[in-house]
């Protein structure tokens, strides 16, 4: 009898999110994957199950501690071990600073850093004591530097990507394996073809990410063996400006 | 009859914070201090009295944005214009990262980089009118890379340097300069005195930090022409390891 | 009939090189493998051919501008267009700067940037009027900071990634795929093995990096479809401090 | 009687060298002043003279080993101990990586790196039984980033900055001072006037960095206590988008 795996997808509520839990699926883990609320999640699922995979849809709210402790136990007792956690939360936002409130400062970082937090610690405690699996979140450019206009944003992605770089010299050792894939450029989404109908047109040019192809690099890193593991790498459009 | 101008100093309570208001206040500037609770900085006010300079003690929570609001309102329009504004919070905590609560994770970040975004939010409202004035933070080595038990320190330290850096790219070709000091080392403080004395011993050969000497690079910093802006620098002891 | 393609490595006397020359050989790719005399190839030109795949060694100092140019116009001309061109020779000495000749400084560079930097052009001559190829570096810890000892190899290894990186953001957008791969950790070598008896030990449990494992990553890489590339990744062993 | 000091600026025919100089001059140091052909520094050392300070031109080329090394020999026994060394040669050419000549990138490596490891080592020889000194490195953007057409400035600037922040770590706790100050965006020189006029204008609202204030920021550091030093600090005007 096989040991059944899971993969956790912290939103995946995006086509990058989605395409995460397929790729994930089609290799036999058991997808979980979370966005707010749950029924937004049918069709993900219905298409998993459509490629022969199996998933379960979970509606909850990453920020909320009480959701993502009870997350991984409902996974954890019920489901399988999770031997894979994704966060895919998101929050880009653009205001002048001035014009940022401390509401939106607050709940970008809520959304896009805290609740990475708790998902990497709630990861952390499973895979422990298993001493495996992987903890992988989801960079930007913001990730890196600063620019007008996203104090917010850029906050959050750092702070971010301190958390996985605090994490992966505190966990390594210990047989986690976390990681952080910046994603720069546009990615081929509803959100840009409705948008950004210009940019969109690059796809024809493949000037814009295939979320699929995002989705490979996670399931690269996570085959990685131990001996060569990769703490970062990006991914850009062969046209990007950077 | 000279313009007056105000320096405020959030985060008063520690020597890098009263070493950069007493240094303002020598040059002319008056120096409004603020901490938790204002008595506590009774005793850095009587000495920038003592030292000719004029000093006004808040008490402020830096993390309530109606106080920080508050507070800018009281000194623009009874005591000077806020020509150099400078955070100085710290929250230099160390936990493994499954021992970071979440009211831990999110109080470093409260206190070492939201409270931050609402004084130069605030401080880019009163400064952008007058085309003029420094908004500066302080950061550490946990600003530029995370490290083992530092998830929440070191996530807390690189958004307020994204924050910086957004700022700077974004007000200064409005006219202020923003810049954050790296301090890479021990600082000469009641704190390390008591804790790490052996550490402190390395005060016989300059091997921590004077907050004279940091403050004086706050005030060159501040001095600086327009024409030759610093954004980043840093402070460490000649014989520290990094 | 199907197209033939080269993968030409650039110091494939070690390990890394020859793996990489040999995951690409099992790809169906002619294998043109370098090192400064070329009898010392034999042993990696018999044990792709006993894989099944085809190789040339060829005797070739990467440092002469004349070899180089020699090089590639003999293997497009008379063996297979260079679809990949793999730097890989390193050149890690330790000297306290003041021990440091002329003739060392210059030597490093010679061998871990200069030579890069022939290969890289050469590579980019020929594959820019096909609007396709890659252009891979590997890279090291000190290609991202500076250490006692190491003026002389961070040196040459800070300006090979500003190479990659400025080709990058030249070629990229032409069609060329140029990436860097960062190496932190011990490899699996004679080398270790012979000097470094106890880290060597580490292999028992996967403590030092696997050159086939090295050679996947840059095979991943050369598989990754334009619009999602990577530019820069790091490998290193789980138990790595860094 | 006063101990006599010198600063040694190597590459002083441009505006920023030759301000560095007068700078020190005008603290009481003997200035030696360095380029190619001694003859062109005759303005140089004449306003010096007219400031009421001491110098000495010499006509030296940086690249060779042979002349450092006879020049710091020459100032140590004749003049006065190099309390300061400054390396301020810069390379800046463009050339896309297909047209950059052998020649050009190892002239660029030459002149902007290799000569600042001369002179870094020279000054670390004389400076270390002191335990004494400043050794200051002109960076530039290309210190930090690679970018299209600068494969070969890049590079240089890449590696001076390894061999700085080396440098740094190596001879910090030997009481040499080592410090790199990266400069962005347009100096006020001849050349920017000529060649930039556009640019130049920009000079009316202080968008050009005034090489005396580049000046006063390597007098500062020279100047700061072993406590508080700084390594690496940028200058760029405030209108300069980065």
């Amino acid at each position: 009898m096989t040991q059944k795996k899971a993969v956790l997808v912290i939103g995946a509520g995006d086509a990058t999110g989605g395409a995460i839990a397929r790729r994930f699926a089609r290799e036999g883990y058991i997808a979980c994957v979370t966005r707010r609320h749950a029924d937004k999640l049918a069709p993900l699922v219905a298409q998993i199950e459509a490629e022969g995979g199996v998933a379960h849809a979970f509606g909850s709210d990453a920020r909320k501690e009480e959701d993502m402790v009870a997350l991984f136990a409902e996974i954890e007792a019920n489901i399988a071990p999770v031997e894979a956690a994704i966060f895919n939360i998101g929050a880009n936002v653009r205001f002048d600073v001035t014009e940022t409130t401390a509401r939106v400062y607050q709940k970008v970082w809520e959304m896009a850093c805290f609740a990475g937090f708790l998902m990497g610690r709630e990861a952390a405690k499973v895979m422990l004591p298993r001493a495996r699996g992987s903890i992988f979140f989801t960079g930007a450019t913001a990730s890196l530097r600063g620019r007008a206009g996203f104090s917010a944003f850029a906050g959050a992605k750092h702070a971010l990507r301190a958390l996985a770089q605090s994490m992966a010299r505190e966990l390594g050792p210990q047989g986690i394996h976390v990681a952080q894939i910046i994603v720069d450029g546009a990615i081929d989404t509803e959100f840009i073809r409705e948008n950004f109908p210009e940019r969109y047109k690059l796809k024809e040019r493949d000037g814009i990410l295939n979320p699929e192809h995002i989705a490979d690099a996670y399931w690269t890193l996570h085959q990685q063996p131990r001996d060569a593991w990769t703490h970062e790498m990006d991914l850009r459009p062969w046209i990007e400006e950077w």
